[in-house]
């Protein structure tokens, strides 16, 4: 181990690293070093490498889990400036530590790091070796609160990982650390004995006023403007933290009040510096910005049509990016061409996580010229008497760069003008395609954006390279600090890894001879049938639930392979392994006939590897990951299930709303009370509350967050609780997402209601409202599922929002003016889910007062839908409405029958008299009303209703506000009106 | 910078060591790493190597001075156990760094390491390249008051010095740390700011309360047997201490109570540490031991005489020990030889830092033979009546192996016995030297003695070679794990260090022949006469003083270099320059004819090297020093004394007797006190008591603390102090050692008594005495110094040491019997002046009883030598003998003349009434009482002093006392009548 730091030092100092020790006090990572967060800031260029043994108190476990120490070791790396080409600097570190990465498979996955405590954030990948996460991979964008740049690129490698997949070993402590002494003969007894510090025997109340000590040290120093003492006690404040949080001993409370503080001064402190830094004059003096490419004067001209090949090189792009950058692109092409008189054919648009492939078939080599008439003066001032030129004729000739004598005439509004025409020359395709393919890169955007080397662009990760062809001639293509050029790069690991490319014919097939598939159908179809025949070779079939979509963009040439792992794990709940596989690994599980899980999986590498070498990575990674999870399963078991939940009072939720622990306590509290509002409480749902999301606390959901749920049924059930206590416990979170399975009891329902809507309740209540896309605590979705839950019960409908938010709010304080926010929310999102299930939107308008129980508007959308052509049902509808025209809002519905004399008015009293009172439903509503829809149209017909009487007057009002009130409550006859009129 | 880490780490790595990294909170020194401080002990082998970031908050200098940073690099080894040739090892590291250690001068200086806070010790060296302290290399013996076994060897590079030697430059500041980033600008402005923390705004009370904090954190991790955690709070409870000591805040009684609780941590620690080791089954092995050597069955034998040589070899002796060690090995070899009977001629031994070289002349091939007779029973028992032989006879013979026939006779007092005659065979020269050699070896002692991997050898450095001859034939010795072979070892960067010897003879000079210099006398006239030479080619005379003796033992061959500096830093006064020159870097400085300094000096390299780079090197390293000195100097004159003297606050003296100001402050109100007793109180002594000692607060004395004294005469006549201020100033600091000047004014001389006075009655009131070597206060120098000025200012007499040691008790608790055992203590060492003067020690002890005031004492001495060969003197001392003898202690000296009526007894009382009384001085005494001589022996002749009558025989024994009274002031009669008769 020792010799791969030395030559990872080695490696990075020949590249111009600067090598730093370790700092001198706690750190939780590499970054928290000045070496990194410090110097990421101002306009110093920087390398730097150096080992970082990394604190992380709570990952301390005694030594005795096989992958986590309280202290791992990083090795560090920041390039600043991005030196362009990081991806094959890192590849060659990894050569350089001996590993082969032709044979093996390296992949660079999304993973994107932020710290808000720090005020940092950045885009990248983790670096997968065979499926295990090796290296972090970021261009630092933000720190301290402040824009990098230039960004600096990070890369931190985890060593003790990476040297388990080289050696071999199972555990850090069998790790070879020198040569004769393993990593546990060597730091065995630290690691213990830490752990035990950290966990067990730190004291609480000393570190919390250590914590306090170094708070105020740190703000004394700020005041003094020292950065360097500040950042130095900002660190050994956030260590003080992370020891109290190992020992399970802060507070919600103190823990938003130290976050603050920590957040607080930390920004402070990157501030301070990059001011300080600039006071000194930037000792270091500044980076380099590439120089901005430019164009030639003259472009080359081509003779007949040809095929346009018009590449975007990238680094590794998040697989969602992939498909929403080829359909911008596409788009892009396709309207820019439009906009130009140049004619072409087909535009086909491809995309890999590296490259945007645009072909545009029978592109002319020319755009057709054009006439362009100018309009000048007028024929009468134009000429004088004698039919010469006057100045003003001779001056706009001369502006238009005609002869006097060529000008013509031209009628505009019925008066004579002179004009000039002039031919305006259509441009090259290459002139044309030039500005256009520039414009379409520059305005390239994704989801969210960074920043690398390049002075001008923004993406989603860099763009490195371009490449334009016009059949055989290249396309000059300048953006920023990017020239196009007739090469693309294919394989990193390829013999020759940037190759020429002599013309746009037959690209794609190029490509595939170098191992790329650049149509994501086409990668798609291959993993599919690859992994159905690897499933099939061990008898069973692949689940192709999940992932695919994702592994297809994870690739340039995908090559699914056949891994197994030991049968034992097969003991576990499906759903963890399955989770584990999906998840963490991007696997397909391989099912058997009956659906049962087979001790197989597909794991889909990139290019031509060795799959030998490969297949064995995963399995050691997916073993090691199985290995935790039984390890956790079986620690789990040994747990008390109120054990476990005393773990929560330590999780926090959110600020002001308590602990995890707390939130439980409330969804119990609100579940019975629901129950109540429909007579289901009953012992299980009594006893699944006590218990309520107990499941948080275990070592597997700690772990598996996505788990939560279905380990608190597997362990419920094997604690010996009522089948009906575990099923309610697991259907409680559900739906998990949209689509998701709802629960099918009544106590899982209402412990289902009651997380919802006690989260809708206390978000509302903090002003957490989510907005535009930012949801961080699933709002959305907790709506979403309420709603689902209640449409499914309809005999929970007298718990509508209303109720159930007002319940919740008992135990928290919350405004009426939030709880009709959430409500409306709510509301909202029942409205969202009738629009996307395909319902006409003028019945989903109509039924939406009902939405305070959906369970109810769904029924009566339900009848709406099935009255909507019944001419019965729109006269009355219309009946209705006419009623309500006419009825001032404020009007009471009472009438004295006694001053209705007109038989017409007398007839609809009757009428009315014949609909029975307290109808539900619109149909029976409808049906029972329907006596109403002739007595209405006579009435209006015959009746004057502003009698000048004003007591005949009231009484006609009266009547008709009765009947208004009557229909009221069915649904909204006005919506409705608007939509059937 | 950066190169020469790697370089190393992959040099040690190569070489088995472990690579770690530094440790993550602040130490102050690479040995508090727990790879070092806690992997030394126990029995596990254990090799590392690390870079050691080292924190000393007291060395923050705001980046401004060259050569001192709060945070400097040391690179660390440790190789457990001692491999045997760690020297050699060590060398090759330099190369590895790139340094021809040919061509420079590279040493081995005797240098210890002790750290008492860590209950921990090593003897060693540091490494002088060209004069240039780069590296400590220690055998680490003691470590949390454990001894070590094995012995550790620690390795300790200073990475900037070697760097700023390396590169060149002057300040550290411009090292290049990594290709075009210098050290400055890398670490400039954090190392400005961190001095500014440490030296300025770090919070003393919140630095106490975190000392507090890491304490008790300490102390319950030991209770909770966690060693690891417990001593990573001890590092911080000391780092948090230093902190507080750099920012001036810790007082003496703050300091003491600290000092005391981190050993008693400290200690624990280890202890801890090597108990869970043990607990844990020591999961690194065990050291392996090497073999003990053995001696062959036969030994060779030689024909004819031949010289013997014996060679010890070992790694660098300190200076003293190349002396004290010839000494011991001559005697040794001289007295075991004449415990045999084998001949030889002439012992001769040699020594150099390497070896000790024993050259025996003429040596005997063999022991002569011995007869050896053996009494038997008498002869009459040894026969019966018909002469044969009793059983008695028959059974001696057999026990002494000869025939009964065979038996002689031999006569014993008279008595005839029977006898067995045996020739005792003479043993061969060479297992007579073999078993003699091998003894010589074992007993080597020296002052200090460590272990290293010898398993049972002990000595001041290691041994590693034997080399024995007889003549040409190799005498085997055989000591623990050493065997002599007929090798020798020469310079360590000869071509062949390792080389053969066939024969004794010739010896010397075949050492000569390999440029090793065997003789210290032939070293020491080489030295003086090529330093005579080189300072006279720059026309002045080498000075001698001081450091001849240590040079002529620090090397093997020596190679005067002469050097020069520039002239501006004659501006300095000349004892700090030579201070430095002598003190740090033994050079002999080069005088005018004049006395006067010029900027030259004589630096004294090993061996055969390049002359003018170690020259170049040697003069780099003075400019350092010198600048260092200038720097102080000016920064001194810039700041009032007042203000230097604030410093002393901070300066412990000892426990129970505060701060350095505070005995700065007694000694001003004792010397008061004693010119009082002599009416010498004046403005000047005040003054001067006022500002006692400030100087140990100037920069230059806290760093060169030879120069206290010196440096505040210069400052305090800088600052316009009159004269006679700052020579008393000076003068109290004197004598500094034995043979020192001493004070010529009053006020100097009051001064440095109060001084001395002061350190006296303190320790030993507190029980600090010295005890056999161990003098750590220095009382016996404050004591010779006392007795010293007090014998040179006869003025002062009445100053006794009674006296002027009760004065001083006045502001300190002292019994009576420690100022009597101090009082003694300093009588002791008055007489030790005396009889190292060569004073008859009979006299001495005659004016011993006077020594209270030794003037008075030496005034008596001087007049008794003067009156030793006088007749009448010596009559007198007779005469007053016999009254001494005859008169009982407690008779009282008075009388009734009336009672006296014999002749000789009204003579004497006559005689006795011509003595005028109070006569002082010896020899006036002498003088006015030789007119009691006769009286005195005719009153003995005459008279009967036991009278019957009471009356008269009390007048008798009263007129004897009067003469014994009269006399006893003197001097010691009784002494001297038992040295005279």
């Amino acid at each position: 181990m020792q010799d791969a730091l030395l030559a990872l030092t080695k490696y990075w100092t020949d590249r111009g690293c600067i090598v730093v020790q370790p700092y001198n006090t706690e750190v939780g990572a590499g970054t928290l070093n000045p070496a990194t967060v410090l110097r990421v800031l101002g306009p110093e260029p920087w390398r730097v490498s150096y080992v970082e043994p990394s604190v992380r108190p709570d990952d301390a476990r005694y030594g005795e889990n096989p992958n986590r120490l309280q202290t791992h070791t990083q090795f560090q790396v920041i390039l600043k400036p991005d030196p362009g080409n990081p991806q094959e600097l890192y590849l060659g570190s990894l050569e350089a530590l001996g590993i082969d990465v032709r044979g093996h498979d390296v992949r660079f996955v999304e993973d994107n790091w932020a710290s808000p405590a720090l005020g940092a954030w950045g885009l990248g990948w983790e670096v997968w070796l065979d499926g295990l996460e090796i290296t972090q991979f970021t261009y630092f964008q933000q720190a301290g609160g402040m824009s990098l740049d230039p960004v600096s690129v990070e890369i931190t490698y985890g060593i003790e990982r990476i040297m388990m997949a080289l050696q071999g070993v199972d555990h850090f402590k069998d790790i070879a650390y020198a040569p004769g002494v393993s990593y546990g003969e060597a730091f065995g007894q630290s690691e213990y004995e830490m752990s035990r510090y950290y966990l067990d025997d730190a004291d609480v109340e000393a570190n919390k006023r250590l914590f306090e000590e170094y708070a105020a040290e740190a703000r004394r120093m700020l005041d003094a403007r020292l950065p360097v003492p500040a950042h130095n006690y900002v660190l050994k404040c956030s260590h003080a933290f992370n020891v109290l949080d190992a020992r399970g001993a802060i507070s919600t409370t103190e823990r938003a009040r130290a976050f603050g503080r920590m957040r607080a001064l930390a920004r402070e402190v990157a501030q301070l510096w990059a001011a300080r830094r600039e006071e000194l004059g930037h000792p270091l003096g500044l980076a380099e910005v590439p120089a901005q490419a430019a164009l030639p004067d003259v472009f080359p001209e081509v003779a007949e049509p040809a095929a346009l090949l018009f590449e975007i090189g990238t680094e590794e792009l998040p697989p969602a990016e992939v498909t929403r950058t080829v359909d911008a692109v596409r788009a892009a092409v396709a309207d820019k061409l439009a906009a130009t008189r140049l004619a072409h054919g087909a535009v086909e648009v491809h995309g890999t996580p590296r490259r945007v492939v645009v072909l545009v078939a029978d592109v002319a080599p020319r755009e057709p010229d054009a006439e362009k008439t100018a309009r000048g003066p007028r024929v009468s001032a134009a000429f004088d008497a004698d039919g010469n030129p006057t100045k003003a004729a001779q001056g706009f000739a001369r502006g238009q760069g005609v002869a006097v004598e060529a000008l013509g005439r031209v009628t505009e509004n019925g008066v004579e003008h002179v004009a000039a025409v002039r031919t305006d020359p259509g441009r090259g395709a290459v002139e044309v395609l030039s500005g256009l393919l520039g414009e379409v890169v520059a305005e390239l955007r994704a989801e969210k954006n960074m920043k690398w080397n390049d002075p001008k662009l923004s993406f989603t990760r860099p763009i490195r390279w371009l490449l334009a062809l016009l059949g055989a001639t290249p396309v000059p293509v300048a953006v920023s600090s990017l020239s196009a050029e007739p090469k693309t790069r294919v394989h990193r690991t390829a013999d020759h890894p940037v190759v020429e490319v002599s013309t746009a014919d037959g690209y794609l097939e190029f490509l595939a001879g170098h191992g790329i598939v650049a149509s994501a159908a086409d990668r798609r179809a291959a993993i599919v049938a690859e992994a159905e025949r690897l499933a099939a070779s061990v008898g069973g079939v692949v689940d192709l639930d999940g992932v695919l979509d994702e592994v297809t963009n994870l690739v340039e040439r995908p090559t699914p392979i056949l891994g197994s792992f030991e049968e034992r794990y097969l003991e576990l709940p499906a759903q963890i392994l399955t989770t584990v596989m999906r998840k963490h690994q991007r696997y397909l599980p391989v099912r058997g006939e009956d659906g049962s899980l087979l001790p197989h999986f597909v794991a889909v590498a990139n290019g031509d590897v060795d799959e030998d070498l490969v297949r064995a990575g995963n399995e050691a990674v997916l073993r090691a990951r199985y290995e935790d999870a039984a390890f956790f399963w079986r620690a789990d078991l040994r747990t008390p299930l109120e054990d476990m939940k005393s773990g929560l009072d330590k999780l926090t939720f959110a600020d002001k709303l308590g602990s995890v622990a707390d939130r439980a306590g409330r969804i119990a509290v609100l579940a019975r009370r629901l129950a109540e509002v429909v007579g289901a409480d009953d012992d299980a749902l009594a006893r699944a509350g006590e218990l309520a999301k107990f499941d948080l606390g275990s070592q597997m959901v700690i772990e598996l967050s996505s788990l939560a749920g279905v380990m608190a049924r597997e362990y419920a059930e094997r604690a010996g609780e009522a089948p009906e206590v575990a099923r309610a416990l697991f259907e409680m979170e559900l739906p998990r997402s949209a689509g998701d399975a709802l629960p099918g009891s009544t106590p899982g329902a209402l412990l289902s209601l009651a997380d919802r809507f006690d989260l809708l309740a206390g978000l509302f209540g903090i002003g957490a409202n989510p907005t535009g896309s930012s949801d961080p605590f699933g709002l959305r979705r907790a709506a979403l599922g309420a709603v689902s839950v209640l449409r499914a019960f309809p005999d929970l409908k007298d718990i509508t929002l209303t109720r159930a938010l007002s319940l919740a709010a008992q135990e928290l304080e919350v405004s009426a003016e939030a709880l009709e926010v959430a409500r409306e929310f709510a509301v909202r999102r029942y409205e969202q889910q009738l629009l996307d299930a395909g319902h006409d939107h003028r019945f989903v308008n109509a039924v939406l007062p009902l939405a305070d129980a959906p369970a109810v508007a769904d029924a009566t959308l339900a009848e709406l839908t099935g009255l909507a052509g019944d001419p019965d049902f729109a006269a009355l509808v219309a009946a209705l409405q006419r009623v309500r025209r006419i009825v001032p809002a404020d009007t009471v519905g009472e009438y004295d029958p006694r001053r209705l004399a007109e038989p017409a008015e007398v007839a609809l009293h009757e009428a009315l008299g014949e609909v029975p009172a307290g109808v539900t439903g619109l149909a029976a509503f409808a049906a029972a009303a329907t006596v109403l829809t002739a007595p209405v149209n006579t009435f209006f017909d015959d009746v004057l209703v502003m009698a000048e009487d004003p007591d005949v007057r009231r009484a006609r009002l009266g009547l008709l506000a009765a009947i208004r009130d009557l229909a009221a409550p069915v649904l909204d006859w006005q919506a409705l009106g608007a939509a059937l009129g």
